[in-house]
């Protein structure tokens, strides 16, 4: 098979900030080109787009248009920019944040594009961090708990205010109007897919991590969703209720799409979620690897052939990352995000100049020696997802002093994000899960050593970074690969198209021990504020709220 | 008596960077002048003049001809600038920082101007922050619990690193030969009275707070000293034995530099401590009020008709700051300085930017509604002085989000500010110490009205700032003026002398009510990070060391 004709698939892969898509040669596992097309409304916080309608504290949308325009610029852009015929292209795979839901009629049309809806804040795509459902969270875990509802053990024991329901409680309770008129909530990646093959079909992996559905016993009871409010099982129906697995073909792109286009026949794979196509994206096919994703968040995700139902997780689907195993989600919800607010916010550096300020402050913690900036910080800027599952902590520094600089906070905050990161290992590995390395993947594991060699040191395992810059993109191509038949199962693609490795960092002994010590005032601090006093941050973001 | 004759006293206040010289007149209570005198040396915390000998981390020392550049350019610039007659000045009195001490030779020449001790750190003084004696004052303290000794109910239950004694200890450990070769380690107060007056008269004030010194039971067995270390008796030798009482003279100002500054025959008061004179020089003269010093730290004083032994506070002396009532001490050792390390160096604000910086800010925290930031700090950048006097403490920060803002984070900061001085109240009231009323004056008092009106919201307390900017000078020129005969005590000059009334501020109870709130979560943190988990920063603060 020569490079003129190999066949190609397209990997595209939906940010919370843009969508990238990607071109990778299935005869050799190149990266042809790849395309970042920014939403042109971005994170909506504020206002409402076109009403103005202002938002609450805490809410996050998107625009479901944006989704489109990356396909319609993005693809003919990244083809372009490969220099091949797209008539070589045999299947697209995509993956999109989640939970990010949005209400529709019963063709697929969003209501926020419905003039009746356009100013009603609920009738918009709800991103993943939209975290204004906390108190509908809170109420769904404590009637699981209350029940006894066997689903709750697969989910860490609480329901993050991310995920479906309390999303869709949220709005249930506040806009029932907009609720009524939804035929559906649909995950934006299934949305998309829809948009691109023309019918509706719905992948399982999103319902499987967020919205309590498995193979084996399907959705909790409707007597739950109506405990949480009298005719909220309706919310059930909305969901649909097929689902594909991963790795199925959800269909053929639309001939009027693919000749728009420059494409020919293509096959679509059902859509999958931003951080689950990484593990094959970065060619981990095996338990004992946790992959994480280091970006505006950090997704952690791992697979092993048992069922271990423990706390502290977001999530363990049996297929919901690889075929055959149990895959097991994890994460923090603020790290690059941190890190923006740290340079842009508070120290108030120009848009422009941001890049580089980031660079001199990697430079200046990098030479810091562990344990020296006296400082500790638990990262809860936007809460905690994995261990605690609370979006109403918030984040702390402690051990400041005159003497504090802000390359040593910029250090603490990079160590706060390794120290939750051991944090997650080790509550894997006290039920017996154990990890014995990890990938990093996504932007800052690119541009970050220095925060690499902490996760090593501070986490006391190995850790490499492939060699690509667009792993959930690779991912999402071999997925649309196996869509078109050219593998398989996914593990044969990723087998096959493992990426290089681009730098592997090993744990310094010295700073290991350091760090040990460390560590010790994290976990008490994280337990203290965490769980044993947890209404005290509680308190302080309820009173922000009022 | 006429304005253009009426006899004046000089009062000489030397803060942490500069020293300032008052003229007051005697007859109306009018500032006739004050000028500032900026120590050519600053505080030295990195390397020694000179010698450019490095200093390790937590020291902090000073230059002994710093204080008389005050003197010899301050006072007859002052008088200048009054365009009045130096021979109509009757009395001078002092106040310097402390505990800020220095080794001597037995005729006063400080060892640090000796080329032979010139590069050695301890022969140079030591200011009130240096706070590199911490395991000194541990000791102390352990060994004086375990020996029952009763002085140290006096000091609240626990020794400062500030003290004396730690920071002899420390010299005595590190530097035998710097101490052996000190005839005297002498208070900087009683240091500059003695160059003024050409006799050591030393005042009792510094060295019952600072020294544990009463006049009824004198200094602790020299037993104890030997216990902390061999030798170690000697310190109690080095501090002389007799101690001229508050109020009284120590001497007439040598003449021939009375005829070099352009004055005449000028009674010269014992030496005062910077915070006391504020008592008087604010007009206060009755239990109930607690005069806080607000500036680069926070020195609280309040009097009180019995002996209380209550712990937190960091001494009780009788007749320590008005005579014929006991005078308590407590404290808050950043104030200004961490604003100003926000401003300065985490927000990294040029020096010429930072006085409209911190306007800037001021206005924008003025602007948020109480609880609004969902922060709170412990403001501990410096160690915490009441109730905890802990110089291992450091400071921590706790609420942050993604939406936080610079201004949030200074309001947070103010608050701290206030809550720790609520906190300091509330250990006076649990002991039977009722305080009423709060007088603030000080460099942020004057300069931040939003910081006033935390103190009156958070403590429930009506408070008022007076209408003077040199309140400690102030108070030292009453206390020339008592030395000079004019008025029979000090409690009659403050009557006589009280300043105005600047502005007042009365507690909003709508703020109260929230602040009542966050308070429950910072005494949270306060006992939590203070007491019970107190090894957390304390090893934060030991891996910064190392």
């Amino acid at each position: 098979m020569s490079a003129a004709d190999s066949p190609l698939a397209l990997g595209i892969d939906y940010g919370t900030g843009s969508g990238r898509v990607l071109v990778l040669d299935l005869a050799d596992g190149r990266e042809l080109a790849a395309v970042d097309v920014p939403y042109p409304h971005g994170v909506i916080e504020d206002a409402l787009p076109g009403s103005g309608q202002p938002l609450a504290h805490d809410w996050a949308l998107q625009h479901p248009l944006d989704y489109l325009e990356v396909i319609e610029r993005g693809i003919p852009a990244a083809l372009a920019d490969a220099g091949v015929d797209g008539q070589r292209v045999v299947g697209i795979g995509i993956d999109v944040t989640s939970c990010t839901v949005l209400p529709t009629t019963a063709d697929g049309t969003p209501l926020c594009l419905i003039e009746r809806w356009a100013a009603r804040p609920h009738a918009w795509p709800k991103l993943w961090k939209h975290h204004a459902a906390q108190q509908q969270a809170d109420l769904l875990t404590e009637l699981a708990q209350e029940r006894g509802e066997p689903f709750l053990a697969r989910y860490g024991g609480r329901i993050s205010s991310e995920w479906y329901f309390p999303k869709l409680l949220q709005i249930h309770a506040e806009d029932r109007e907009v609720y009524d008129a939804a035929s559906r909530f649909i995950e934006a990646t299934d949305w998309i897919v829809w948009q691109l093959v023309g019918d509706e079909q719905r992948c399982s992996c999103a319902v499987s991590y967020k919205a309590f559905w498995s193979a084996d016993s399907g959705l909790p009871p409707a007597s739950y969703f109506e405990a949480a409010a009298t005719g909220f099982s309706s919310a059930a129906q909305k969901l649909g209720s097929a689902f594909l697995p991963l790795g199925a073909r959800a269909g053929m792109l639309r001939p009027e799409l693919a000749q728009r286009l420059g494409l020919g026949r293509v096959a679509v794979a059902v859509g999958n979620v931003d951080s689950f196509v990484s593990v094959p994206g970065a060619g981990v096919a095996q338990p004992g690897t946790l992959v994480t994703v280091v970006g505006t968040s950090i997704c952690d995700m791992v697979v092993h052939p048992e069922q271990i139902l423990l706390p502290g997780i977001t999530g363990v689907v049996r297929d919901g990352i690889l075929p055959g195993l149990y895959g097991y989600e994890a994460g923090q919800p603020a790290v690059g995000d941190m890190l923006g607010w740290y340079v842009g916010q508070l120290l108030g550096v120009d848009a422009g100049a941001r890049s580089r300020r980031h660079d001199e402050l990697e430079a200046q913690a990098g030479a810091l020696a562990p344990g020296s900036t006296g400082l500790v910080a638990l990262n809860w800027w936007n809460g905690n997802r994995s261990i605690l599952a609370d979006a109403d902590l918030s984040g702390v520094i402690a051990g400041l002093t005159l003497a504090t600089t802000p390359a040593e906070i910029y250090r603490a905050l990079l160590e706060s994000i390794a120290f939750a990161a051991r944090r997650i290992v080790e509550n894997f590995a006290d039920s017996g899960l154990v990890i014995d390395r990890l990938v990093a993947c996504g932007g800052i594991a690119e541009k970050s050593p220095v925060l690499m060699q902490l996760f090593a040191d501070i986490t006391g395992r190995s850790i490499h970074v492939p060699a690509s810059t667009q792993i959930p993109a690779r991912g999402s191509a071999m997925f649309g690969a196996v869509a078109a038949g050219v593998f398989g199962d996914i593990n044969h693609a990723a087998a096959a198209l493992a990426p290089e490795v681009r730098r592997s960092y090993a744990p310094d002994r010295a700073a290991s021990t350091t760090y040990d010590r460390v560590y010790a005032v994290y976990r008490g601090l994280h337990d203290t504020l965490g769980r044993d006093h947890v209404d005290w941050l509680h308190a302080l973001k309820a009173l922000r709220r009022a």
